[in-house]
């Protein structure tokens, strides 16, 4: 019944190239599918102007899309001198969901910041750079303590995320553009390893959608992350 | 053990002035407890230009904060030159709402731009914004239909919004700031008055929450709309 | 002859709602008739670098109209990201009004910023925002002496203004919109409570005017404006 | 008294060359002592989109300092991205100074757009541009006649500006910049070669003024603006 | 002496992805040693409104660098609202050399855009887009041959570039990063196949060069793109 | 065979009027033929922050055409809100040459800053603008020795600049606009009083030009700046 044929709780095939770039501190091109974004994880010492003297580090993420990662070319954002309200909305998300992973107290003064660039679009691109960038974390972290600006791992837990939604009147995990874009529903889930909720966004594109609607893409999320965070930890391993 | 000594489920008194201002076809100042917000619904005639020639209406949505509806005085989005993100993601929340209460074929090419505006913040503006703008959108389009524009009313259903969250490690209805500023969770959402679901954003602020919280809070946010929706119906009637 | 039945030297009804919000350290909505301005003053301990170090206070406006404040919907200033010249010109003003009204000196090293944001505009929407600042700026000024920010009251006299111009050949008071929009001569008059002049701007709309047309107009502006101080006091007392 | 030792009724050296230079359909250098004003005036067929249909041409004008006019440096505006109040405020004063010398239906749908950039500034430069405008505006109709884009002159009569001001407790006309910073107040006067008014914008920079300063400052500028129109005159012969 | 060993006709390894990337007409990841430059070719029917009517078409080309494709992290553009002067000197360099291998009467009125983005830098990265992108712009023809959109191949030549310059007193060609920041000299070619120049862009960092210099760069970049024309062809094949 | 009559190698009438305006500590208006701009140098101490600390100064350009300074008016990039890719490539290169030209070590910790603005355009802007500049900067460094700013002269050469091109198939010297704008190759030399180069940039805008025109217009180019040296060095005698 899906396009791709895969089954309602079937995700795509996700993969992880860390240190797919040179200079980043974490680099990682994350792919599902043929959805592909490249996480840089900077590292800076220091932290912004208005989190100075608490003692606390600060991650923040920006988010963008080439202008031909998608079916047909979408303006270049630096070019119309300002960024979409999607845009917008998608780094902050990843931001929040990045800072929940981590201890900022144990981060010391130090500023991690994610570039979160689209490469190729195929549906669940906000979803994949945030896993993507949990990756790009964990080697920027790994960097810190070789270069001992942290003593103590400041993780919390890996944190991954899913699209799950309403296609055709079935809850499905994973949508690829052509479900996303005709589905009833879309959901956007972040959770942690631990199976905890960090960020769930749901919107009915079309008709509003039921509680038992809501629970069965939960479900769906829940399951989809768990191997998601399988494969996190398989290549970090 | 709610700083307002409200129970966990109940709201705060909730108002709405219906015709508040002169001009606008709809304009309602909605209360929720001290926070105020004006919602104007501007009805012209035609579409933008994306939606020509397709036989349907359009509906959008902005949103901002008087500088100082805060406790402490916000810059002046409009002196900056551009809107926070924050900003964007709001306005795109309650565009989605309104649009997902209409048909927007009965709209035909019509365009209603609703404008909600914060004249005193303490919590929940973004969801009073949708709450009283679709009171606002009911007068529009008395309106419209007083007019001749429309025949037959594009009202699918009434729309409402709360926000709910963990505070203190108890799922509660209808924050004000201070519990919003501490809260564990912050959850907004927006439902039909036939108990459906539009939009859920759930974040965690602190500690990542459970399945169950989500059920708790969502039970709290289905109790807190019907009775949001009652008093929408009351006022309108 | 006047669309409203008043006589030509008649103002319209004026009040003055004080604590009209909760945050602000003065917060005055005024009305001029059906023109509707929410004035607050913003009091902050600081100067803006370019006053630091010479021991004096600063007083700065902003102004703005919500979009829907008017007959048809104006763009919002925010979203088109940047002001008008209108709205520039018009902040300009009535922070020189304001400030011509303080003994700088006795202010201290604090600043205080007037937002001025027009609810429902009928004309006048300048002339209410001075007069209604002021109201606004006395109560910032009892507020920071009751906080020891200052000792002396450093408010030299009340200030208020009014609109007056050349309607159908007639010099009248206080313009509504429809007669504001047909007016020949159209005159902003500032002035301080002892009858001096703080800021005058005539323009000719349509035809230039004359000396004697100026000489009456200014006649009727110090009614006025006397009149409207009464109302300030009152409403202080 | 005056630091140029001029009588407080006596304005400095003005002059115009036309044709400036070699492009514009009208180039004039104005200058008032020290202050150099460039004035172009462009002439384009058709008019702005809100004037379509009307039967009627329009006329704007832009207002810009180069960088170094000034005594120190000012940032550029097209660097910085956006104009200042004060340009705007400027060019606002202008243009409509200049709409009300000219009948627009007798310009037929034809647009004017008129530069004034400031070469050199001493104070005066807004009424300098104003005065030296309406003589490129001149030669502009003459190039439109030639050309057979209009019939009839349009000009309604010449315009002309100075400023006066209360400097040291004197009235005195066309302040150069070291009165006009030190000024108590501060007066553009814009008048038709019929002595009658167009703009009058008086600022108290210091202490309020009286209503017989003002006569006293209106009767300088009345008498100023006779002298300048006479050059203006004698330099179109 | 070079770091990277080579002799001071050497270029670096060069390489073309061809479909880099699934959605653009053409897509070339072109890579010259660590300078990695992800170049798309998208096709639209139409021209720009400044082209329309001539019966010819429109090459046009953007470019960017990914934050972190730097050794340090830069902002990202589109972030701060405006593109560097840099990034628009590049593209409109980009453009013309483009336009150049083009005979845009051949092309009819179909426009051509080109998305140059920096994944990696090392150096050379402007001439690396031209290069990539002329390969990207073989792809884009050849698909639009297939859908009927031509019908006589407009491509002139092939069209490569590279950087030469000064570095320790000594002409070199493809400098990477660590050359590029120390040369006294840097200067970039853009030839076509048949060995004639394009543009030419010398500027002395440090010390002015000489006649004499510049003949051996141009020499040095001669052969360089011969070879590089070589690879071109290569892949193309 | 020129428009003009002038021979192949033949340059413009060329002047410059030092002390064109009073403000600047260097003020050069350079005229070549009908091309006019005005070149102002303003002494500030201290350098930008990315410079401090290092002993070092300066120099930096912003280039400007008014907007009638063409044939057909031009947006005010003021009015528009950015500076167009030319401009900013122009102030680039504007501000390279500045620098070339100086010791920035002897400079001090001070910026001179350098404003080129086109007052009428007759081709050639952005060479007349650094010919004309490196005398204003001369004028600049007397200010400064005669301060005691600076001990020693920091001039290491005069700099100066011209363009030559491919017209009808002829090298010529130094084109204007009717030159320019039908030129197969456009190329703009900056050269050192010692006929070493600084920056040359070489556009083929029809046709691709050869390693021997390329030659031949060098030639024209070496010529010509000498001529336009002794010309400088007359004029500072």
């Amino acid at each position: 019944m899906r396009p791709s044929g895969r089954t309602a709780s079937q995700i795509r095939p996700i993969s992880f190239t860390r240190q797919f770039t040179a200079h980043a501190e974490g680099s990682v091109l994350v792919e599902f599918g043929n959805t592909k974004v490249l996480c840089t994880a900077s590292v800076e010492e220091g932290v912004p102007r208005f989190m100075k003297g608490q003692g606390k580090g600060w991650i923040t993420a920006e988010y963008g899309m080439l202008p031909r990662s998608t079916h047909t070319r979408n303006d270049r954002e630096a070019a119309r001198g300002k960024q979409a309200g999607r845009t917008m909305e998608i780094q902050r998300l990843i931001g929040r969901a990045l800072r929940a992973a981590v201890d900022l107290k144990l981060l010391g003064e130090n500023t991690i910041t994610f570039d979160c660039d689209v490469i190729q679009a195929d549906g669940g691109t906000r979803t994949a750079a945030i896993t993507g960038a949990c990756v790009a974390l964990c080697d920027a972290l790994n960097f810190m303590r070789a270069k001992g600006m942290i003593k103590t791992n400041p993780l919390k837990y890996m944190v991954a995320a899913v699209s799950v939604g309403i296609y055709k009147g079935e809850p499905v995990a994973d949508l690829e553009y052509v479900e996303d874009s005709a589905a009833e529903t879309d959901m956007n889930v972040v959770m942690t390893e631990t199976g905890k909720l960090i960020e769930i966004q749901g919107t009915a594109e079309a008709e509003p959608f039921s509680f038992e609607e809501m629970q069965a893409m939960l479900a769906l999320a829940k399951d989809a992350i768990r191997e998601i965070v399988d494969e996190q930890k398989r290549v970090l391993a």
